[in-house]
C-alpha cells in the first residue's frame, strides 16, 4: 500500500495537471474578448502577446503568421474596421491533451456578424482549430494555432482526424 | 524542502480553487435549460434562484434588473411566448477568475430561434456578458450579469476589455 | 480536526471528481471533430466507440439506435455526403452531475452547415441533449444520449427539466 507520502506526490502531479487542463480552456476562451477589442494595433500587439515569442498563426483562407509583430499585423485593416461594426469569436468546448510543458488541442470556433440591416446576426465563419500550447515562464501560450473553414476540404478533415490520437490520452488519470 | 502538513495544506487550497472553477462553469452554463424551460412565472422565479437575493441583471437592448423577483419579470410575456416556438440559449467557453468567496467571469451567449418557415435556426441575440459571482451559503449565485449585444458599441467594447486584467490572473497555480 | 491521513483521504475523493468532471467534458467534445471526420462506414464504426457496447443515441426527427452497430448505421449516407460539403458539431457548455461510476449531463448542440452560395454558414440543427454516462473499463462512455431539436415540443421542455435536479447536485464539493 501507498505511503501517505507517495499519495501526496500522486496528488501533486494530478492536481497540477488539473491546473494545466482549466489553464489551457482559459487561454482558448480569452481569445474571443481579446480579439474583439482588437481595433489598433496597440491591441493587435495584446492579442499577439497570446502567443509565445516564436507563435504561429495559421488563419484558413487568410495567410501563415509567425512570431507575435507579424500575428498582430493579421488583424490590421479588414478585423480593425469589423469591431465598430460588431462581431463575436465564440470558442467551442475543447478537446485538450497536457504533455508535461506542452499541449495540443482541437476546438471549433464561430464568428458571428450582425446582418447588415441591423437585424439579428448570421455565422460568418466557422472553422476548426489545431492548437498547440507551450508553457513559457509558468504561462501557457500559444505554439501554433492551425485554423480552417469548415468547407469540407481534404487536408482539413485530415487535420481534424488529429482527433484519433488526441482521445485516448484525453481522459486525465 | 515543504513538511508533509505543507503540501497538504497547499493542495487543499488549490483543489478548492479548481472546484470552484468547475462549479462557476456549471451556474453558467445552467442558465440555458433554466430560461428555455421559463414559460410561466413559476419557472421565471427558479430562474431567478441562480441570482443572489440582490441580484442585478443588466440585459443589453432591455433593462436593468435589480432582486430576485425583479429579475423574473424580465422573463414575463415576451419570453413566456418564446418558449412554445422553440429558442435556445448557448453559453460560450467562459474565463474565469476565483478571489475567495467572489469571482468575475466573461462569456459570450447566443440565442437561436427557428427560422418562421420551420426549417433551419437564426442567431437572434449574439452578446457578451460581463459575470460576477458570489458565494452565498456555499453556493455560487450570480451577483451581477451585465450582458450586451455585439453591435459594436464604444461602451460594450469597453466593458469586453476587462479581459485585460481578468487574463494576467486566470490561470490557476 | 482531521489527521492527516484523513485530510488526503478528502482530497483524492475530491480531485477523482475533479477528473472525471474534465473528462466528461472531453468525451462530450470530442463528439464534434469525430462526427465531422465520419465519411465512411469504418470511421462511423470509430465515432459508435464513444458509446457503450449498448449505449443510446435517440436522434430528434430521426429515430433511436440501440448499441455501437446500429449507432455507427445513424451515419450512413446522409452524413456521409455532408462531409465534403463541410459540416460542423458545436458542443455548448455542459452541466455535467457525477455519481460514482455513472454521470449526467445537460449541453445543447448546434451544426453549422456552408450556405448553399458557399458563402458564410447557417445553423442547420440547435439541439438539446440529455447524456447519461458510465465508467467501463476505467474510460466514460456514453450509455445514452437523447437528442432533441429545439422547436418548443412539449416533450423537449419537459426533458430539459431534469436541469432541476442537476443544478442542486451540480457544484463539487
Amino acid at each position: 500500500m501507498a505511503s501517505l507520502e507517495e499519495r501526496v506526490a500522486q496528488l501533486e502531479a494530478t492536481v497540477a495537471n488539473l491546473n494545466d487542463h482549466i489553464a489551457i480552456r482559459q487561454v482558448i476562451a480569452s481569445y474571443g474578448p481579446t480579439v474583439d477589442t482588437a481595433d489598433c494595433t496597440e491591441r493587435a500587439l495584446k492579442l499577439a502577446d497570446l502567443w509565445t515569442q516564436d507563435g504561429v498563426y495559421d488563419i484558413g483562407g487568410f495567410k501563415r503568421h509567425t512570431g507575435r509583430a507579424d500575428v498582430a499585423s493579421a488583424f490590421e485593416g479588414m478585423h480593425f474596421e469589423m469591431i465598430p461594426e460588431g462581431c463575436a469569436h465564440f470558442m467551442g468546448l475543447p478537446i485538450v491533451q497536457v504533455d508535461g510543458d506542452a499541449a495540443t488541442a482541437i476546438s471549433y470556433s464561430a464568428v458571428f456578424r450582425p446582418e447588415t440591416d441591423g437585424e439579428h446576426y448570421y455565422p460568418w465563419r466557422i472553422s476548426c482549430n489545431l492548437w498547440t500550447f507551450a508553457r513559457v515562464d509558468g504561462r501557457w501560450q500559444i505554439a501554433a494555432r492551425v485554423n480552417r473553414l469548415m468547407r469540407g476540404d481534404k487536408d482539413t478533415i485530415d487535420m481534424l482526424r488529429v482527433i484519433d490520437t488526441i482521445k485516448a490520452e484525453a481522459q486525465p488519470k
